[in-house]
């Protein structure tokens, strides 16, 4: 009934370690500038504001957690000029010891973009959608990362005010043609979203688009799972599965939301259900399961940037060696005789069982902080930060009204 | 702004008399006879009992609205014996001039079901399953129906119990057979449901599920789209063109809710819903869109089981006749220009014209009466079931407690 | 079963032309502006910058429609310097003929209410928020304005991280001093919403809330309804009924949405909802229901901004004219003796007559445009505005990044 | 950071011990017998279908967890001939040392009640459905049972077809005169319910409604909260703070959900809510906080009924004595200075920590079995039902059809 029961303190120790040694996360570089809702932007004095300060704070959150080797970039506000930035990206890279991450293109922004981008009726406009996309090939490239996100804000606000039907073939011909820009090492990730910002149909609005797109764009394209991105109800952790069963899932934006796309740190509303996707994954035999990205995607409107994603990550770590807890092969013999209590118990015992002990232990064995929020605040990065921010941060209020 | 600025009145004529001449749609047995909620059952006197009952009021349906020339048979409610009912589902086709519809298995409602069908981790269980289902598709070849419509009511109802990934695998097979069972004239469609009658997860939750499995199971196989079985928010014209798109559209089974899946009589919640669904179908050109079955799935629990399935048959007819009347080219036009109030207003004033006196005109035209529901009142047909079943649908009751 | 089949074309007409005589309804002056999601803003060359053409757009929509007395105002936003903005505003009323709507409070916007205005923790913010609807009060007061309309954006994004009980305590003794505040000829109006801009939980969240702190504030304090401003699945025509019962309804914030608080335009996405809203209102005997406040409350983010608001005013039109056709003595008696069928016929027969030519006959009667968007569309006003307005409103795109 | 950082060993203990010797939980009658949906209900050998059985089973519950001590019986099932049955419960509670629990009436099962109860156009129905009231409160009185708790299934299934507003007023009536009956040591509990059985709406839909009844029909009648009866996103604990404030909360009918009403056992979905809801009783200092009800209602229709009664009652006290380590004063500290995040870590600290050990030495400190999941298993009782009733629960199969 208790994963204590089956497991003695050792073994628990070992899957912990084993858990954590193998767990990665990237954090998102926006996730550390201001960031608000339709109804205006809280700024705070240490928000980043440039793409050094950035690499700074991603820097200081690996320093702290030792499992955020990279941070996604987003292309239009990370690399304004393009590829032509690449080379500014590269030496910070190097400077700070982070990684470059998945690429995010932005096509959601401009004023051109404003019915569509790559489904725009526009055929120019569609030109210079796809532009962007190949321009954030080529950078990821250049920049050795691995994945391209694609999030597709499209959509349309009224019924009878555009033809969903001809935006899939608009859709098709600009995913094949950036699929075929990509490296062999390269990724494209197709990320799906039921509504905002287009209110009446986003033109891809579940994982059944995504996928039907990444395949006929090619092998190399995946489906990229928001956690916020479902209608309320959702069984995410099935989708998580079938998408492993179809050879089709690329990564994660992970967040955590209470209604719509709240993008609240990860497990703030209900962490049994990251429990659950983590344990879909490390159940599963499906080739391609060791190829997932997890990624934080979220907006520390309220929190302090650095101690939300320091709390995100270890919230992950923590939520992730529960899931390794699990004794499939006891649970797999109760879903076979559908011992239904039993499996449960058996299943959620690992949830409950507080794994945090055992992670300080890890992190010490590591040589990291043993509480990196307790580290974070004292260690004086903050107010460095803080200081050195502020008074940007405070005039970018003042220009806001 | 007005569909009557853009037709002339005999140009609506023709449009909503062809529109009609084309529309035909199948009634379901189960809608003539008692059904409930989990909390009751309330009978009616006039409820069928038997299959030639249920044929009798199809019959009298078709009679007064001269489109209903097809009923979908529940092959355990129906025919309860199998394949060796058909000769007399074939005399009662000859009897009542109602053809068979869809053939609809049954895999809920064994106490071996328990667990799952199809998905059941026996291998016994899961082959009674199959067993079942290949006499579905006998008795469909048989009777020369076309459609095997499959509901999967398996799942799942809390979290560990059961693996939805090998669930996944044994459905597989169990599909891939049925499959292989057909006959080149027949179809199976595959229904897909997010909840209930399980609870945490449902085998086939989404079309993108739905999808897949009907994909790998063959060509014959399709997705079947209950318009109740979706969560709040999803927009079901976007999966309906997605479907066609891809070629995988089945047909419907009509029904409307407000919150779950209410299975209210069709347009009775949202019908500028329909509407828009009818919309995607009348402006594709996709392959196989005149391929598409459109089929009633209701519980008249409070209704009158003639009187609900006679207004669903008028409401359909309605919102099909509405949906003819979009100028297509113009809508396009304005589309593609962006002009999203005109096209808006274009594509609405189509759903804002009252065609209910045209189509009493096609009516009379066609021979049938003006008012079907008027008709039903008065025809005498009621008052003779009646006083026929009443006393066996009171005894029904008095055995509920 | 049909409109027609129990009205007369003359009484059809008397009805629709009562009906509208006496409809009003309120716009707001954010309508004109330009407005975005959180992901950005499109700007349009004709959206409004400066009060005064809000007031002149306000004018120009009353000139085409003819029942649009007042606009609504913002305070922050058109009356930055508070009550000594108050003589501008009455000579803008002065010059386009449009009276001051409801006053508008902005207790969001602040810096400091980044964790609650009226329920922050903070005894100074939450000093500093009632000032501030104190300002409004005032401005009400000397513009003769009737309703003060509250919305609370305060909430939490995050479990435990504030006290939900505190935090009513707090509302309680702000919204009773506001009250006080109020002259005899003024009343109060308490708006609820149960996400966003605050995720987690929102103070004021639901209808019983919005009641229970209305009644504490005081017999002028009423509950305005904004029909974005549910769950998904809510029964709004009951909340309305539920309000006039208890004598607690205020008025209306009207717009439409598909998933969350989109702001489109009314009866966008949901037509048939607002008509069973009019009709609760206009078969109820309720003490007050006089007294409802009709207010739009918009985001027209892809649609132009006064073609928007024009087909908002048309479409409540038509929606209010439909529900003032429903023959309540014959409704009451079908009800009373449950003959659903007929009910629900009677009922909606009303929705499906097209209304739209008795409404040009209305608008000719009464000298007014019998097409307010074509008459827009022709009039010459957008090319004006367009003009004048198009370089700043250019301007701001390009300050945007 | 952490529950351990605050609290020794020994106050986690003194506080878990301390917690559970005050927490007392309401099993109901029917949560032994055969449930199902309504496709079908599958059978348990070990189901009880008499109410002594029902009985012997709640004793074994408490026998097991020592928390129980009383059943809510329902009128229709448990006492058919009403107040006559009286006796013979009187017998049972001696003889099984469980006691009466709240009275729940059935509403919503005779075939009269088919257009509502105690909203039903008929006064004749009305009064019928009085009578059943006043019978269940002489009942609850006679057995000696606080709590009649009044679940009204009323609504209606299609816009139209029921006047909302005459049907508030039939409830109001109804209840203040069932009110009036009640003795002074009795309360009527009033629950609430968005959907189901009814579509369309449902007379007492939401918190407010429930709380606006009760206040008419007299102090004694109290709100009653079902954790499953909310529309997906609602902020349930809010609700549970709110009806402490204004002193309306009765109690409890503890399940968990997926998507709609699906009568899980308690926290098996989200576990974090529970804690929450907890959390706000706890953290309370509204008058009446220590006369709340808690009871279970759910339906076991896969699960085993002892299995997943002991089940429940043992999560319950898990997240009870988990919120009990709430440290009140740090929290309401770091809420007051808007230290977001060591507010939720101190908040859900609590959840986190492994109360399975603690609360297993108090039940050896109380002379019950360390785990009453493996009592049962081991304790003989289940072979010995099953033996005694499986006959009677297979022939209830064999007459299902």
């Amino acid at each position: 009934m208790h994963a204590g029961d089956t497991l003695t303190s050792e073994q628990l120790q070992t899957r912990v370690f084993a858990a954590l040694d193998s767990f990665r996360i990237e954090i998102p570089s926006w996730g550390f500038s201001n960031t608000g809702t339709r109804f205006g932007k809280f700024t705070q004095a240490a928000a980043a504001t440039t793409i050094e300060e950035k690499f700074a704070d991603a820097a200081e959150v690996n320093k702290l957690t030792g499992v955020v080797p990279t941070m996604a970039l987003h292309v239009l506000w990370d690399l304004p000029n393009g590829v032509s930035d690449v080379p500014s990206i590269q030496a910070l890279v190097k400077k700070y010891g982070i990684q470059s991450g998945s690429i995010n293109p932005n096509l959601f922004q401009d004023q051109e973009y404003k019915y569509g981008s790559i489904c725009n009726p526009s055929t120019e406009i569609r030109g210079n959608a796809l532009a962007h996309l190949l321009d954030s090939v080529e950078i990821g490239r250049e920049l050795g990362a691995k994945d391209v996100s694609l999030w597709i804000a499209d959509g349309s606000n009224y019924p009878g005010t555009q033809s969903m039907s001809k935006r899939i073939g608009y859709m098709e011909e600009v995913l094949t043609s950036t699929h075929a820009a990509l490296a062999p090492t390269q990724r494209m990730l197709v990320e799906y979203k039921p509504f905002e910002p287009a209110f009446y149909h986003t033109d891809i609005a579940d994982w059944g688009m995504a996928l039907e797109l990444a395949r006929r764009a090619g092998p190399q394209a995946k489906v990229l799972v928001d956690t916020g991105h479902h209608l309320q109800g959702t069984n995410i952790e099935q989708i998580v599965t079938w998408l492993l069963h179809v050879g089709g899932l690329g990564g994660f934006h992970f967040n955590d939301r209470k209604y719509a796309d709240d993008d609240l740190t990860l497990g703030s509303i209900d962490p049994y259900q990251v429990f659950r996707i983590f344990h879909e994954i490390l159940s599963s035999d499906a080739k391609g399961v060791d190829d997932i990205a997890f990624m934080i995607d979220q907006s520390h409107n309220l929190k302090g940037k650095l101690e939300a994603m320091i709390q995100t990550v270890v919230t992950a770590q923590e939520l992730y060696a529960k899931a390794a807890l699990v004794d499939h092969a006891k649970l797999a013999e109760l879903q076979q005789s559908c011992r239904l209590v039993e499996a449960e118990e058996t299943f959620r015992g690992a949830f409950w069982t507080d794994v945090r002990p055992i992670i300080r232990e890890w992190r010490e064995a590591r040589g990291l902080p043993a509480s990196p929020l307790a580290a974070l605040a004292e260690g004086g990065y903050m107010e460095k930060i803080t200081a050195e921010r502020g008074a940007k941060n405070a005039a970018s209020v003042s220009s806001y009204a």
